[in-house]
């Protein structure tokens, strides 16, 4: 590696890389290492969140790195029409291995995008092949997020990121409330009678398509960048697979964001007693090593592609990549010969404790919500009334911005309430993060909180 | 790496990972090195395909490794939203350096699938940052391929990829016959005359959509997987440019397979005369070290977007992944050093007089088409008639069998004439492929038709 320190923010700004802005230059970042960045102007930046919660065992991780690299070495590229390796056969098994009566096969893509695409493709052949051609809508929640590819943000329920999109959006894909208690329970309500207004809203939902037309049904099982952590009511799940099971329409979860052990189980639904048809997973999954996402199928689904055409019509290049595998099974064995499970539920249960204690003080704070090491914290203007604030001062990037100039990394959020107003930051620290991190993670927002409230 | 000669069929037929066929078992390979592949039945492949045209700088090329090792070390991975990496900005900047006046940014994902999404998005965004927001209409040829998320297959003209997903495919997009003078250039009409009746097909698809309903034009530059490397005829991209510009519709070029040096100049439009406004790019581009795609964009495109909202809408986590850069920018910067240009093309017209000294004297070779080192051999039941080979013999991937049994890796294609009928194979080995390695396999692509000739 060269030394970086040379490279202007004009230099960036003007460089050929089409960045996220056209108009402010990204920091450059010379060094990752455990649970820090350093930038080029020399700040060290603790990783709160692991930009969007993707880091499970750390930044530039020895073990992993020489994993990637042997295999490189070893096995650089195959294409699986003819070939696999037994790295990705290894992380497979090694996946589904507590899963043999749940789950049949997984089925290894680049990126939470492709597996969700995958999963829609997956659900419309498995009608295919039962004859059942016109079972080929999709309904998913309004402020949800499953994917920038085409399929993915039909299903997508956020307006920031389908705006300029909406007229190649297919009238295929149809929306239904998020399961969002702590906005749109009325008041009047138990959680029980907000479960059921949620599962009848679905029922008559696909009951005006149809049932003969619907395919499938997407939630993420705890909505991820879009709300910030927002689990669903007790039941809820249950109710919604109820209904699914009910008309033939297969129940599919996004884990991509809170899955692959960010809640302290390896799949979120396992908190949530169901198991879903289909389950989509990526970001921890791979650490940051790779690019690595994956399609989980139940036995259900490979039976009927086994007795018809045996084969899930879906290639890709990079499908199964050995180096992603390499990278997957490398953090994967971490994961469990450190027991970070076990430390994401500890140290979730202090991030909850931390962020109670010392944000509830906050008249801003109006949320705190979350699971395991996948916490958001949203913004209002009014804690009794939860009016959002105004969303032209942009309080969810600001506020995240404040946090990182005192040297803490959180996700910011925004339309947090219906996809136009709210605000909110998301945290989502490495698995492997500890008391003393948490401290200062939670230490940083404070300060941040309080520097925005002083602006 | 652990020994993997212990796992057999029957593991991998029945391990939890979802492999192409759920019938047949994948061989393992347990090493790769410059041009071979070795499988665990002690069996050395001479890859004459790299997969599908993936590999430029062989396989496990130690450079390359290091690149991939000494990046994920140093910097394993930063969210786009906030940071940069060196890596990222100089590969942009390598890439586009000898192409300043005709193009200005490049964008890197993970795949050709994720890249043609991209493309599709900007095109749309690029309109709709006009007020033009009814031009969402894409047209894009049959028999091509465009990739596997629902944009790229809807943009797709392959019924074997289409065919269970037909109901999820939206009415906006269009198609037009394909550029293939071996099979649709009427016997009485020349070469002006066929591209002439294409563009006029063109441009009559375009006035029966409306043209304030027209995006873009998808194609690929030489068709790939499908057709099996099928150039265009002359003066067919500049007909068509002329009609896309006449009515405001974006031409983009997908050279996911064709591109980034497989035949002989980086981008393959260099050998038509045009910059299109939009190109993608893939496989080639990383040679198998990393998933790594890239959408380059014209000023033009670029400009709209910096005066009105100055971000393209379209994020993803593994968004110009530094491993995938460090990757990227090793291979290219060997290619470079290296002269692999160069050789490409000196291969490349070694291969056709070899492919055509070789393989004209079978009587169901009927054409033998590419550019650079990028060939493919159409195989047809009359030479005089064209007829194809009975569909249900699967003639293409038989006699890719075949010749993979002899040791050598060639890329199977069916469906060739229509998307039905029609069988081909395709060449694409390493840039660096020598003379020798030509030798071996031509002789063995030969034999393996004899032996199918035999059966």
């Amino acid at each position: 590696m060269t030394k970086d320190s040379h490279l202007s923010s004009k230099d960036v700004l003007e460089s050929s890389l089409l960045h996220r802005s056209l108009t402010a230059a990204p920091a450059i970042v010379t060094k990752t290492s455990g649970p820090y960045l350093y930038l080029s102007n020399g700040e060290k930046i603790l990783d709160g969140c692991g930009g969007a919660a993707v880091i499970s065992v750390g930044h530039s991780n020895p073990e992993v790195v020489k994993a990637v690299s042997d295999q490189l070495s070893q096995v650089s590229y195959i294409h699986t029409s003819d070939y696999t390796t037994s790295v990705s056969e290894k992380l497979a098994n090694k996946l589904l291995e507590k899963y043999q009566d749940k789950l049949s096969k997984v089925y290894f893509v680049n990126s939470g995008s492709e597996a969700n695409e995958a999963a829609v493709k997956l659900a419309t052949q498995y009608f295919f092949e039962q004859g059942k051609t016109s079972k080929s809508h999709f309904i998913s929640r309004n402020q949800s997020y499953h994917g920038n590819c085409l399929a993915g943000l039909s299903l997508s329920g956020f307006p920031a990121r389908r705006v300029p999109y909406e007229q190649i959006i297919s009238d295929i894909f149809h929306k239904v409330d998020p399961a969002y208690e702590y906005r749109y329970k009325h008041k009047a309500e138990t959680t029980e009678e907000y479960v059921k207004r949620l599962a009848d809203q679905l029922e008559q939902e696909i009951l005006q398509i149809g049932p003969e037309n619907v395919a499938g049904f997407f939630a993420e099982t705890v909505v991820g960048a879009t709300t910030g952590c927002v689990t669903a009511p007790k039941g809820y799940f249950k109710a919604i697979q109820k209904v699914c099971q009910k008309y033939d329409v297969l129940l599919i979860l996004d884990e991509i964001m809170c899955g692959s052990g960010r809640t302290g189980t390896f799949f979120a639904w396992e908190q949530e007693g169901i198991v879903p048809d289909i389950t989509t997973a990526g970001k921890a999954l791979g650490s940051g090593y790779s690019p690595l996402a994956a399609v989980f199928i139940t036995p259900k689904i490979i039976d009927v592609l086994k007795k018809g055409s045996s084969a899930f019509v879906n290639g890709h290049t990079y499908q199964c990549f050995s180096l992603s595998s390499a990278a997957g099974l490398a953090v994967q064995t971490i994961i469990e010969r450190d027991g970070l499970l076990t430390n994401v539920l500890e140290m979730g249960t202090y991030l909850e404790i931390k962020l109670k204690e010392k944000l509830s003080q906050f008249d801003i704070v109006g949320d705190i919500r979350g699971r395991g090491l996948f916490w958001g914290v949203e913004f209002v203007k009014d804690k009794r009334t939860l009016e959002p604030l105004d969303p032209s001062l942009k309080s969810g990037p600001k506020i995240q911005s404040l946090i990182l100039k005192r040297g803490v990394a959180v996700y910011p959020g925004f339309g947090t309430k219906d996809g136009y107003s709210g605000d909110h930051i998301l945290i989502a620290p490495s698995f492997d993060v500890t008391k003393d991190q948490i401290d200062i993670i939670v230490d940083t927002i404070a300060q941040g909180i309080t520097d925005y409230i002083d602006i």
